[in-house]
């Protein structure tokens, strides 16, 4: 650690913008005895590359502890759990001198066809905002800087380094900024990583309203933006709008952009030494954390890389209690995914994991009955030959396992999917096997969500863990034979088709440029307020045991509704729940989604007991965002709450009263006739105003009548294009009347 | 008519700027000898007010005519019936000293709740802007002028004066703006209204781009632009824009803004020129057209009106045959609407008819047969004895003729409706009765939508007219007795449930903006895209007798395609058919609906006889909009012409193979990695090159492997930030040979 901090302005204009770049594809520059950063790629392993020079991967990097993606993650719906993968990361990525890790991805899944949605935690911002916080605690607990991404709106791969995502203000704030900002102001990441897409017509990158206005500004974000790989596009117009860091480095000359800006007056130099304090603040931050290693403990972090895969298997269904397997069970485990995982999705976040554990063994292991295995799908030959293997060591046993799932071509950074079907192989398979073995399991693998009907359909259990990292294999036999009791919940809809998702006819956009036409509609809020059936709802999973829950309270207590109700777990084994709290407002002055998750606690209960569980939901977290006055609003009146296990699964509710901070409009000239009339002082003296200049007007205009609907509509502005009898002076003179201030308010 | 034409520069500044508004609420003023015009709401009668002074129609109009409103009318996909009616509402017009009739409403009917619905003809662009045409050819042919209304986007009431439509380019060509375009470009109307509500941010009123360089420069527009009644927000801003005459009129003080704006140099005077010379041009077409006035044969009229209603009725279901009813039936008719008949909408366009046909008298008339008549709801007292009665008239009858609709309470112009139910009670009154008596006809009468799955579970056949103005109980007698074979179409689909609505997540909009979120997919665009289903599909309407259809032929001929088939009676009766051509396009480089309506043509056909119909669609029509060019583009290839009796009862298809004029998008320095591979020169040369910059580089780049997919999106000037081997010097070279032209092409 330098003695001295180094002081921005004692540093040349060449020296400054230099920091503003990297110096190789994964490192930044030193500076006056501070040493470089190493940034690299995660968010659920560290990638450090073996070889510097491979930019692309293809050398492959160096052995790390794969933990589960955050598409499997997010099943835990546990903050300390996430919290302990970030700490483990940090182990690891200080042990290979890394010091900031690129992660968390907290992009809402607004389609499940981005390629990229392994990488995001889910479609709902307080789950994403609430676990990515906990990663990002986690790491940087362990002295590794978060790089938390990708702001903003980044949510398909097609054509992501020029598409424009147009989202309205409301949409924007309450669902695609909303992760971002409870990550940094809950959390004070070391880094941003601005995205590769344009947020309405300008590139992240480039967007002073986006990266200094809302981050700075208004979250009050102190650390450093770090650009996505290749995202910048302008340099210097980027660092006028608050970039630190162009990623990656290695090119002097783009540096020359931002002298040259300078030097034309384009760029002031000021703006330079802004950009740089936050660079050698990042550095000094690193260099703050560069204690001695300690030895990486990788059986350690394996456990930790199961437990995290075995909290996050969603038990979607479990007819007639096929599950947990008792162990006298014949099995035939069916699938190739049972001997060649798919743990991992593909792209800048694939890990060179440390060890793999492979799901047939681990069941091989966990059981002294017969197992046989037989690959069904996927097999060179011919597939019928396959199916009818499968079909025969599946009639041959008590229970069949068939593993399924999308390859690693399937999905990937990089690209998007066309559809969301498990590939047609799999599905006949499946249909196979359940129609000669009634008890048939599948266990799912893959990172974007896929369309599950046929599954349900056939299947007598369903476990998902979307992607479990490593530990995956042993996780998924300790679920299956109830050695771990499944916990895991949705944290997407599973629609039951891809013409019901929100955003299927504008995803992912066409001439580079994406309208987010269903709004603040995304996920949940979408299936609920249509009233769609799902195959499988939002927060959704099963478990071995039965929880059930007492009746809620709900009070305001030091600006947080403060939700409490017994949970007890009322069946035959240990068991954990996780319990969500959903919040309606029926009467809004704004459109409201039917219900929106406030607020979710896992609860361990062993067998029989009962725990009082409390959660706490911020009052800010129930404002919705306002466009007329551009802030947060907090609306007064009644709320629902809605405690249960899942969206769909609500088991008690109360109303909680609440004061409002709503906007107080004041009356304009473009208020309209009906909010004068509606208005305490206007309204009596715009009626009287009224009958004098139009005698012939009937009394319509006071009441509720269809005349007044119809001209209810008319700002006060136009009233002289129809009836000149009402002047200026008059209008003026009643604006005036209407807007002082009431005796005793402000 | 006045000898000399009027100079308009001969004409003072003072003067002229009166001319761009009126003189009284439905006058404009008078110049140089040209008498003033006089503009009257319509469209479907004509509204001309008793006293000039009752702007708000307390007193009521002169008798007319009430043809069947748009929502009735457009079910007869009649181009000529509805020219006809155009050309009555022109004799009644000008025998009531109107010049111009405020009228068609061609606006889309995005979402069902919108009051003003019933004054618009369609879903669809293509049906809306050919009635719409006919209706102009056929008012101006007896020389009335046309107000097309509302341009444009205009398509819910609730706040209508303030609300921004926030619609995408392409969104709005193909779909809001295509039918006015359709309409200016076949008939030349004489004016054009603007409408009250925001386009993208800009009023209509105020909108040049809109009002100049797309109504004027695009299309050809010679006409007037009027403005809706108030729609004007700020004077000087929308005759800048090519507003040309400000309504209503009667002060002349709003006139002095535009002198003080020529006068303080903010608007040009030349301008002001335009303008007023634009007035003047309607004001000698009006002159023109004021020949000697025959008096109106009200009786012909109103057969008129009463053909056009039987034509516009669609018979939705008719299980078992129930229709047509024999003439020794014993019906019960049941429902207010059989003696109040529902025939018209609320607001602006509401007619003083001139006379009105009971439903229950002209049953009464047809048949010798006993015919009771219960009010079933909507009576005094208790609903219970209303329904009861009605359900003991059903049951003492050989069939029940059920009248449900809404009331004139329950839609209109200035407001929207909260759902799409019929009210409960008639619901309710239905399901009884049904229950008695399975042989139910349901009879409907309303403006806008309604939802009829449970109309259709219950009733044995069910007619539905919209609104079918004076006539529209000679009419429905004429269908139910099979007088008349109805023939009548959906030109709206009857979705399942309101939830289903493209639109229903973003409508009205809120804080005074609605975003357009569903881009083109509106109406069974939407619903086929989404594969719904839906109660009634768009197109749909069924026959006393039967139609067979040939196979299908199309072939490119004088710029259009032309469609031929024979199509056959092959039923009991003389018959109508609507036959519908409906277009799509598998391959293409842009998003297309499943299908999209590009023609259509009413056939009578005797019983036993066949006709061969041949339909034309001008190539222009099937061009998609392309906004990266800002034009309208003909994509090549192979286009699949549908033919079929509904959008969802498609009978037959072929193919037909386009050349396009598809845009010559030219390499850029923003084209991706993709793009350049994908390019016949440019591919081969960037390969090259990055083989020699990347030696490291593997060979996927020139395959369809994971990588270039992965590196696919990057736009060429940023591969610097990824290689500093690639420099601009060669990436401009590359662009250089990649766009000159090659040989034998400009």
């Amino acid at each position: 650690m330098p003695d001295d901090p180094v002081d921005v302005t004692s540093v040349t204009l060449e020296a400054k913008a230099a920091l503003g770049s990297g110096q190789s594809f994964w490192r930044t520059k030193a500076v006056g005895g501070l040493p470089a950063v190493v940034l690299t790629d995660g968010p659920h392993g560290v990638r450090a590359q073996a070889d510097a020079a491979d930019n692309f991967g293809v050398a492959g990097s160096a052995p790390a502890t794969c933990f589960p993606p955050a598409a499997g993650l997010a099943q835990s719906w546990d903050r300390g759990l996430v919290e302990r993968v970030g700490a483990a990361l940090a182990d690891e990525a200080r042990s290979l001198g890394v010091n900031v890790l690129l992660g968390p991805g907290v992009n809402i899944k607004r389609d499940p066809r981005c390629g990229r949605n392994f990488e995001y935690l889910s479609e709902d911002p307080i789950l994403s905002g609430m676990l990515g916080a906990s990663w990002v605690n986690g790491l940087q607990g362990g002295g590794v800087g978060a790089s938390v991404k990708h702001l903003a709106a980044n949510n398909a791969e097609s054509d992501r380094m020029r598409s424009d995502s147009r989202v309205e203000p409301r949409a924007l704030r309450e669902i695609y900024l909303k992760s971002f900002e409870r990550v940094v102001t809950e959390s004070q990441p070391w880094t941003v990583m601005c995205s590769y897409n344009k947020i309405n017509g300008v590139y992240a990158s480039e967007n002073r309203w986006l990266l200094t206005d809302v981050l700075r500004h208004q979250w009050g974000f102190t650390g450093a933006v770090v650009s996505d790989w290749g995202a910048v596009n302008d340099r210097v117009a980027a660092m006028a709008a608050g970039l630190d860091l162009a990623m990656p480095g290695g090119d002097p000359s783009l540096d020359d952009e931002v002298i040259a800006a300078v030097a034309a007056g384009d760029l002031d130099e000021a703006t330079v030494d802004e950009t740089a304090g936050r660079v050698i603040g990042l550095l000094r931050r690193a260099a703050d954390n560069s204690g001695p290693v300690e030895a990486v403990d990788l059986d350690a972090h394996h456990a930790l890389a199961r437990e995290a895969a075995s909290r996050s298997v969603a038990l979607l269904k479990n007819a007639g209690g096929v599950l947990p397997l008792a162990p006298d069970r014949r099995l035939a485990v069916i699938g190739r995914f049972a001997t060649e995982p798919h743990y991992q999705g593909g792209g800048s976040s694939r890990v060179n994991a440390a060890r793999v554990d492979i799901p047939l063994d681990e069941i091989r292991s966990r059981t002294a009955a017969d197992v046989t295995c037989t690959a069904g799908f996927g097999a060179e030959g011919d597939p019928a030959h396959a199916r009818a293997d499968a079909v025969a060591a599946a009639r041959a046993a008590d229970v069949a396992v068939v593993f399924l799932g999308l390859s690693d071509l399937d999905e990937s950074e990089g690209y998007d999917r066309d559809d969301i079907d498990l590939p047609e192989e799999q599905l006949h398979l499946l249909a196979a096997v359940a129609e000669v073995q009634p008890h048939t399991v599948a266990v799912l693998s893959h990172g974007g969500v896929v369309r599950l009907d046929d599954v349900d359909r056939r299947a007598a259990a369903v476990l998902d863990g979307g992607l479990l990292g490593q530990g995956g294999g042993a996780a998924v036999a300790d679920v299956l034979f109830g050695v771990v009791n499944p916990s895991g919940r949705l944290a997407e809809t599973v629609p039951v088709r891809l013409e019901d998702v929100p955003s299927f006819l504008n995803f992912p956009g066409e001439h580079s440029h994406v309208l987010y036409g269903e709004g603040i509609h995304v996920g949940y809020r979408w299936y609920d307020a249509r009233a769609f059936e799902v195959t499988y709802p939002f927060g959704h999973g099963l478990s071995y045991t039965t929880f059930g829950y007492g009746s809620v309270e709900a009070r305001t207590e030091d600006g947080a509704i403060r939700v409490a109700l017994p949970v007890s777990n009322t069946g035959p084994r240990d068991g954990r729940e996780v319990v969500q709290v959903y919040v309606s407002k029926a009467a809004s002055d704004v459109q409201r989604p039917p219900q929106e998750l406030k607020g979710f606690q896992v609860v361990d209960l062993p067998r029989g007991s009962t725990s009082m569980v409390v959660i706490r939901i911020a009052l800010e977290d129930l404002a919705y965002w306002d466009d007329r006055v551009d802030d947060w609003v907090l609306e007064g009146g009644d709320y629902t709450i809605r405690v249960g296990s899942s969206s769909r699964d609500i088991r008690c509710t109360t109303d909680v009263r609440l004061e409002g901070d709503g906007p107080r409009i004041a009356l304009s000239e473009n208020s309209t006739i009906a909010e004068v009339l509606a208005h305490p002082v206007a309204g009596p003296l715009f009626t009287a105003m009224a009958r004098q200049a139009m005698p012939a007007m009937p009394d319509a205009l006071s009441s509720d009548g269809e005349l007044v609907k119809m001209v209810g509509s008319i700002p006060l502005h136009r009233i002289r294009r129809f009836a000149g009898g009402i002047g200026q002076t008059a209008i003026d003179r009643l604006l005036q009347q209407a807007n002082q201030p009431l005796d005793g308010q402000q």
